[in-house]
């Protein structure tokens, strides 16, 4: 029985490698920290994609027009979906976009969520969405379509952002694009499964819950008192503990310098440095059997909200940057021509009774 | 090593049982044979929620009233998809619907495809669509709505058809939909991860070229010759064969009795059931060592040809049943609170090049 499937593989992959017991992200041969601040998203798009999709002989340029296109097709749409979460409206818009498995299908999808998160926010706030430029750089561009013009500083921190998230292994989300893309459908039918799966709260959902907790911690005034209550009446913390990682996170720290680099953030990351360590001192205090260090979502909360995004858009700024991760394992598993299609096993009704 | 998961068991149910071995599809304790028209499509979605969700106190009273929300909900976005796939639109106007885990989140979800596929056909044609009537029955409903008024022979062909794919153990689209669910996503987030599975053709995809097989045959004059020189070429002949079922797929006699009962088939079906018995003899002629015995697709396409559905709608139509297990075993999935998530494999660049 292998429900859960947790030591079941799944999957080959050349893409990423998640060694939980050493804390170690490898995207394609290439140590997280070696590329988290250093190459932009657009090259590790291209990393993610060689072999798997014929890559255009300028991404940066590609993937600008992508944005250009994804625009022009989202804007008639964004009135209709005024009304729901930014996440399903995000979706919604998405879904309207043709299911084919070229390369400008790709690109088209990877442009997506980074042009409908600012426009679906901006539209929220009673402003007008700004386009998109295809000669700036796609995380500069995203904070230009928020409103901040040319932030070179926010720019990096995103940058550092989409690439630090850009793919994990067989999570739930690149799991549910692989089991969709095994039936050779289409990549906007693996990009909804793995939206889908980035949903739910055991998945994508806690960064702006993080925030929460800070806010909460401030409120209280004691941090050390709060945490302790919170863990001795068994509740989570949010930004800790990883179902993979028995150290700590590796793309805890490429976040972290990411957010220090930032120049406004100097006193929110010093209350949130103090936390963390405190948060760190109760969990061993109070779970010493259990392994539970700071997690990717811990520091994601403060970089995003210091690059200008409120916590109810950060689930789909994670998809802004795991897309292009989803879109290379589905192209990688449609290449095995492999149809993913486990057992069950039948509890009949005297059984479920009984 | 697990790729395509064949023998990994991935959930306990209580929905449904394929035993491929004796060719039987149990779904809660009774047997397909048992169910396929003598029960209702709104009785199986009572069997399959059972315990699941609240169920109402009158189911086909409350899907009725379904319909109705989701015309309401649909027909504004009709136009903008108007030059989408039949397939494609639907599920564009699916992904607006709200994302919960409620009753009446099931029972929108249920209704849809009923809705949308009747309308987005009418509309492909130039026609009005029809607006559902509530006191009518789900299948019944959509004969209706799709311009056949109250054809009680058409609707009950239609109604074995839905109960007759409502649910079938963990295919791809069911699992697509699990995963998602696993994560504590909606509903719709489920049901959006199962359409899109669906789609592919390794899954969903057979029954319209099922139909153009018949077209080359009747056109090529001998259906032995053609038959004979597909197999001997290497070709898949559509709607023959199946992963699971060693025997014969218990669904395609539950279909061909629902043909069988359809006045206006007759000679179409003496056809398809001569082209079938000779298929069968060309494959055990040319391929001795391989289980292939007509599965559920090659009743499928006669059944909803005659229903009156163009064979670009039969996917969508299928999604129109098996929206009912998807939805049911996302509920049973989120309720065991167990995330999915599997291992890949990596294989570092050195080991891909050598």
């Amino acid at each position: 029985m292998a429900i859960g499937l947790d030591e079941v593989v799944a999957a080959e992959t050349v893409l990423s490698d998640v060694d939980g017991a050493r804390g170690q992200l490898v995207i394609r041969g290439h140590r997280l920290d070696d590329l988290a601040g250093r190459t932009t998203f657009e090259e590790v798009v291209a990393l993610l994609f060689d072999g798997f999709l014929p890559l255009p002989a300028d991404v940066p340029v590609a993937l600008g027009a992508a944005r250009i296109e994804a625009f022009a097709m989202a804007r008639p749409l964004l009135p209709l979906v005024r009304d729901r979460p930014v996440y399903d409206a995000m979706r919604a818009v998405m879904a309207m976009l043709p299911d084919g498995t070229t390369t400008a299908d790709a690109l088209r999808l990877v442009a997506a969520p980074a042009v409908l998160i600012p426009a679906l926010l901006r539209q929220a706030g009673g402003a007008a969405p700004i386009a998109p430029d295809a000669a700036t750089g796609h995380a500069a561009d995203v904070v230009r379509m928020l409103g901040h013009g040319a932030d070179g500083a926010r720019a990096a921190a995103l940058d550092t952002y989409l690439v630090t998230v850009c793919d994990h292994g067989l999570n739930a989300s690149t799991f549910a694009a692989r089991v969709v893309a095994s039936t050779a459908a289409g990549l906007t039918s693996a990009v909804l499964a793995g939206l889908g799966a980035l949903k739910g709260p055991l998945h994508g959902g806690a960064p702006g819950p993080v925030l929460d907790m800070l806010d909460a911690i401030a409120q209280a005034g004691d941090a050390r008192a709060w945490l302790s209550h919170e863990v001795a009446r068994g509740e989570r913390l949010m930004g800790f503990g990883h179902r993979i990682y028995r150290v700590r996170d590796p793309r805890a720290d490429a976040l972290k310098a990411a957010v220090a680099r930032l120049p406004q953030t100097a006193g929110r990351l010093d209350e949130a440095q103090a936390i963390e360590a405190i948060a760190l001192d109760v969990l061993r205090a109070h779970r010493p059997g259990r392994v539970l260090e700071t997690n990717v979502e811990f520091y994601t909360a403060l970089l995003l909200e210091a690059v200008g995004f409120p916590r109810e858009a950060f689930t789909g700024v994670f998809a802004m940057g795991r897309v292009a991760g989803w879109i290379a394992h589905a192209r990688e598993q449609a290449l095995t021509g492999r149809l993913i299609r486990p057992q069950s096993r039948y509890i009949p009704p005297s059984a479920a009774a009984a």
